[in-house]
């Protein structure tokens, strides 16, 4: 049976890159991979929109989320963040892990944080020295605008805006200078389309600077020691040699296709998403929509679980179970990195598929037409 | 040109584990992933002569040593560690790093530590924790007994044995638990004949009972978590998931081959190598050799350096150069892995058409003769 992932991570990924990173390994140390390692921090700059450096760590993105509160901080400092899914809340457990003050701004799964909280959670604490935010957050598929709140944070405070970008990066429009965002990071096994085992970190002229009083222990994660190396193209330590190759086709797919062209994709798909959900019958979860993924209320009439394991079994699709308190209640479609317009059409048909195998009541075709006619709307 | 690497690690990686990391992504939360990974554990757990569970990590082997340091110590704890080349000194600097009073044992380059030295260490220093040791130095070629030291360290102190096997595993004859052992770690692009991305880690019963009381922050890091996700076969973040399919490849070719059969092989194509350098009159570094690799002077009679562009460049052979104070004294040439008999007789075929190249004199065929004659022994 032909399997497709509609996971938010890991996300489908090319042929191409696949093949790349099967042929023989070659050396880190050597100017054969200094040459493609120069390319791709090229290409990363591009993708996060920034003249700065970008780290690339061998790490899952916990690893970079872990770097960004080790190299900018020191034990004690107060730092905001704002929990409104699983990935909101590992800003607040890591911050803690690191004896940090982190004050909770707590927004119900399914919405997003709005600029008046930051204001507001800043003024009671105009001590904190960050804001820790989620642009797309993948336990409940909630896109929230940092853009605005970050306006926000540097016209009321001198707190660092830092920005989890895991699944936001290649989904979103994110342009880190323009912005005058501080730190993002993201993964690899996301809008990078590539397999898990890279992390990827930028910082703000601010950020580097405020990097050099942190007191916080590290060595691992120490950016200061990975941005000396990529002064000569190479990494701080042994570099996941094979998945650096396969970002190098990656990102040329990327850089071919043009970033703002990847951003309106994404936004295309996801509304061609929401659009085949709606025509079942189906409703959508949350108020805020992220261009990552589409989290969807499992329907009441039917077994939830017996319609995604006939999905995932019979029909070889793939998406994420709804987490927390909402096991058993959402489900998650991700059109995050390698996906195009038939890739949604045919994601509809499966659905449609499984949803009749367990006695679901719709009209055929109603979700392969809906997301059909909003990928031909001009 | 046909490019083979002797570099100790990367190492070659089997063409078999190449396309099984090829091939479509599966989601890591899935029971198609647990089933493999359950099968990895089990076979890691082998490799390592151990009943203790070994940890996995997306890291380089840095980040498990940073493991071993974290999770087992807090901040001011004196640890005692061997300084016999680059990768000893590390453990000093993570160490410090993270607030140990980290004390030296200083040893030449070329040699190994003493178990009289570590003796005496104790003596100094009753209160140290741990000593950190390392198994096989990478950066001298140089073999550390540390079945010897082990007993030493438990007879005279209630000190950990931490072990960097990052160079040993595979290569050495290594029983964690019949020889008591605290910790080992080592990295996936060495004798697991895998691509960089992956670390390992395992911990005595002891050693475990030591981290529940560690008081230095972690988080990416932190074994509990990953024991616990272990219990149903998951990771406790996204795993390298391509690099786990792989391994599993690789450790059943390891499997299948036996893991004594596996030293004996090491062994036996570290004294050809040997054997091969000596009939070609190149004087061998060290007096105590690893089986990974061997560590060799560069002919003074001619141009050292020339020597090594023209093995890489015309002949496709890449070995490692000297590093530090030896950088341009000696190279190294590893054997870790996945090498065989006639890889080491193509190894001197090259490395006799390079030293012809440069003006060299020797014996034609005195290097591929040695070394064959040496394979052949009885």
């Amino acid at each position: 049976m032909k399997q497709r992932l509609f996971t938010p991570g890991p996300t489908p990924v090319p042929e191409s890159v696949m093949l790349r990173m099967a042929q023989p390994l070659i050396h880190h140390r050597n100017p054969e991979f200094q040459e493609i390692f120069a390319r791709v921090n090229e290409s990363l700059k591009y993708v996060f929109q920034t003249a700065q450096p970008v780290i690339t760590l061998t790490s899952s993105g916990t690893g970079a989320m872990e770097a960004a509160i080790v190299n900018l901080f020191s034990p004690g400092d107060t730092v905001i963040y704002i929990n409104g899914g699983k990935f909101g809340e590992r800003w607040g457990k890591i911050s803690r892990a690191y004896n940090l003050e982190a004050i909770e701004v707590k927004v119900p799964w399914g919405t997003a944080a709005q600029p008046e909280q930051i204001e507001e959670a800043l003024k009671q604490r105009p001590t904190a020295k960050a804001v820790l935010l989620t642009h797309s957050e993948t336990s409940t598929g909630v896109f929230t605008n940092i853009k605005r709140i970050n306006d926000i944070i540097k016209s009321s405070s001198n707190a660092l805006t830092i920005v989890d970008g895991i699944t936001s990066v290649g989904a979103h429009e994110m342009r880190f200078d323009e912005w005058g965002l501080d730190c993002i990071i993201t993964g690899s096994q996301k809008g990078l389309m590539m397999p898990p085992g890279l992390a990827f970190i930028t910082l703000s002229e601010r950020a580097w600077a405020m990097s050099a009083e942190s007191k916080l222990p590290k060595f691992y994660f120490n950016l200061a020691i990975a941005k000396k190396s990529l002064l000569t193209n190479d990494t701080a330590w042994t570099p996941a040699i094979t998945l650096v190759l396969g970002l190098d086709t990656a990102l040329d797919m990327l850089r071919a296709e043009g970033i703002e062209n990847v951003w309106a994709r994404h936004e295309r798909l996801t509304r061609a998403v929401r659009a085949g959900c709606e025509g079942l019958g189906l409703k959508l979860f949350g108020n805020s929509p992220s261009h990552a993924l589409t989290s969807v209320w499992l329907p009441e009439a039917v077994d939830g679980k017996k319609f995604l394991d006939t999905l995932k079994k019979i029909y070889g699709v793939t998406t994420a179970a709804g987490q927390d308190d909402y096991k058993g209640k959402i489900f998650r479609i991700s059109h995050l990195g390698y996906y195009d317009d038939a890739d949604i059409t045919g994601l509809f048909t499966c659905v449609e598929l499984a949803l009749g195998a367990v006695g679901y009541s719709f009209s055929q075709g109603a979700g392969v037409g809906a997301a059909q006619k909003e990928l031909m709307r001009k």
